[in-house]
């Protein structure tokens, strides 16, 4: 086999055998196939797609490249979840209490943040003490002792997948629907779940900017996982405005506690409720309906929350940061607040800039060796809808002495849309597939 | 700029700028931009095309690239001739000689074989001590003295060609009509004529299998000519068949050598004249009936045949090649026949076949180290029309102890089609596109 017939092949619109594919990927890992090769073999999958059989067999040649996950020695059915990535996303903090309080085991690898969106691991190492590198005992041990644990990515878990991205994000061929299923999923099967719950952000804070674009997204994924037996449900979710009122690593965690307190943002905490029901529902706990009402009872009777504390304590983390967040998570009183020019309602929000912005006051790295600031972020304080006047706080910056405070209000100013028309407010959950 | 933005522009359907076409080819030539930039946009071109504009612009920023010939020196119209590559194409052998005689200067560099065609400059070298490659001092010279010199490229003519063509080569992005133009185009500008004869051969022997392919690729190229201000007229000619009858070296020299003497098969005398009385009239002789006639007239008074002498003798070759070429010609006696198994009108040649054929046996090279036989080539005694008898030849191979005699007989006997109904036989000519 050569891999100038394989892409021939592809680029002429042909359907590539299970053979070709793990031809190319395998090759291109070991470092057979040339970069150039991959790159014109990528964009030939750009303009011509794969079809549902070859996204499958992708994945699972992606999946296959490095280490996965064996959680077959935990009991039950293991339903992990996944967030397209969003801004002011910290669902997994609240969601995975939840589930493991409601005896769903959750043994999750999260990520770091990605370009204008947070990443859990990040979140959760603002908690003073909190170990995101567990053994792999240690790690079985705790899903075991106490139903839940959540650390980084291993090292090969899915190498095929990181030297691809790499690529495609050098040569303008990210997106493209049956490569980010396959990316997105390769993980999530090497990651060793029976199911998976997806939550795909939709909107002007999303990778995926229209419902159209998300919806496709969604049935390619839920199709890949359904392909190799597991089950799936994907929620497509509002990313027209930042998750809750929080964007920043201590902030996030200190609005999950909130939520978890029964005092988050309704927004956020329906997004919660729903995802945990879905993951109970895929672990055959109940109808939905029984598993929504569980996941609030969780909440409400505190399960959820002390289930948070044990993670917290497992994972070498100060628990006393559920009852004291402020006071243990590291924190700025150093705010600059950003106020509304003009009255009117609030009707659009470029969610991407407010992460964007959130970065340039020290919540995300610029270079892959760029340390966080935990301590900084923004709290948006009016959301779409919000009539506001003039000196109203729109939001307001959680500084350093580094922030560049300059860069990420001229974001915030690009950001907000404020006329005369009240604009229609969206739900949080826009649509399922499953 | 970034080429990343280049390819993703070009992957939506954008319009390259100047400056985003200069960026790319100078980066890649220079080595800023990576192989694997550059397959990727190739491959984008591949799908979204360029239009006339970008075509030739990336002609022009390609011909710049490395050195260019100055015709200016040369007084009168310079006109070029090229072909798309084709078997038993030996048409500058006299198209060269015949325009010369008529006072157009000939100041042309050729090609060597490519793939299953033949090449000039290979063909030349046949004969006994031909030399072509000289200094420029002796090119022009020979230009000034008896108006022609024939010559291979020099080593820096359109070095961008040469990394980008070596990339759509292992990425599957050579059969895009403008990559194709641009590439031969870049070459003809840098070669400092005044004005082009484009052969483009149509056919199961060409590049381009149908008109339709061709069309679009002559019409690209006589726009880029024009948008710089060159002449052009491409020839539409028919590659069904092999031209006339001999593939090979040394062979067509013979061919050429014996048309000049007017004794040439009727297909490629009528196709060298129609080139040169393009090529006479592009140089402002007279219109193209007259330049057709003088045409004729080079050849029947012999002033073509004398032209194709002092060649030889200025180049360094053994001018009594033009009075007993099969005695000053490397030929060989050892000839295999290939004979008719069945009844019938021959009704197809899959012409490709032959070339590769002739290439096994020893005509070719397989590797850019390989060196070519003069002596060994094929004889094509029965052509598409022609009535047929079990063990009447159809063609006459020429072979060497080295020659890979089996192999070729296996592609001819897949050749040729035979059966009842006879078949139309195509004019030469197919087309005009000016």
């Amino acid at each position: 086999m050569r891999a100038y017939d394989v892409i021939l092949k592809k680029r002429n619109g042909g359907k590539l055998t299970k053979e070709e594919i793990e031809f190319m990927v395998n090759g291109y890992v070991k470092g057979e196939i040339p970069d150039y090769q991959m790159a014109a073999f990528l964009m030939a999958i750009y303009f011509r797609h794969m079809d549902s059989e070859e996204r499958a067999t992708l994945t699972k040649v992606m999946a296959d490249s490095g280490d996965k996950i064996d959680l077959s020695p935990i009991p039950g059915i293991k339903i992990d979840k996944h967030s397209t990535g969003g801004v002011g996303d910290k669902t997994t903090l609240v969601v995975g209490p939840i589930v493991a309080s409601l005896g769903v085991p959750v043994a999750k690898m999260s990520g770091r943040a990605l370009g204008h969106t947070g990443g859990t691991i990040d979140k959760l190492e603002s908690i003073p003490g909190f170990r995101t590198s567990l053994s792999e005992e240690e790690f079985f041990e705790n899903v075991r002792k106490i139903g839940i644990a959540i650390v980084g990515q291993t090292a090969n878990l899915v190498p095929a997948d990181k030297k691809i991205y790499a690529l495609r994000d050098a040569t303008a061929t990210v997106d493209e629907v049956s490569l980010i299923a396959a990316s997105i999923m390769s993980k999530k099967l090497a990651g060793g779940a029976d199911g998976f719950v997806l939550d795909v952000k939709v909107g002007s804070g999303a990778f995926m900017k229209t419902l159209e674009q998300a919806k496709e997204l969604a049935e390619a994924m839920v199709d890949i996982a359904k392909s190799h037996g597991k089950k799936a449900v994907a929620v497509l979710t509002n990313m027209d405005v930042p998750l809750g009122k929080m964007v920043g690593n201590s902030l996030e965690v200190l609005e999950a506690i909130e939520t978890l307190k029964c005092n988050g943002p309704d927004d956020f905490t329906e997004l919660c409720l729903n995802i945990s029901a879905w993951m109970c529902h895929l672990a055959e706990k109940g109808t939905f309906e029984e598993c929504l009402k569980m996941s609030k009872e969780a909440l409400e009777s505190g399960a959820a929350l002390n289930k948070f504390r044990e993670l917290v304590k497992y994972q070498g983390g100060n628990p006393e940061v559920v009852d004291r967040p402020r006071e243990i998570l590291p924190m700025t009183d150093n705010i600059v607040e950003f106020k509304a020019k003009v009255e009117g309602y609030i009707t659009a929000i470029d969610t991407e800039k407010i992460g964007i912005a959130s970065n340039y006051l020290g919540a995300g790295r610029k270079t892959k060796e760029d340390t966080i600031d935990y301590r900084v972020g923004i709290e948006i304080t009016k959301k779409i809808g919000d009539y506001v006047h003039p000196g109203d706080t729109i939001a307001k910056m959680y500084v350093s002495e580094k922030s560049e405070i300059n860069d990420a209000v001229k974001l915030l100013e690009e950001s907000y849309k404020i006329s005369q028309e009240k604009p229609q407010v969206k739900p949080i959950i826009l649509s399922i597939v499953k």
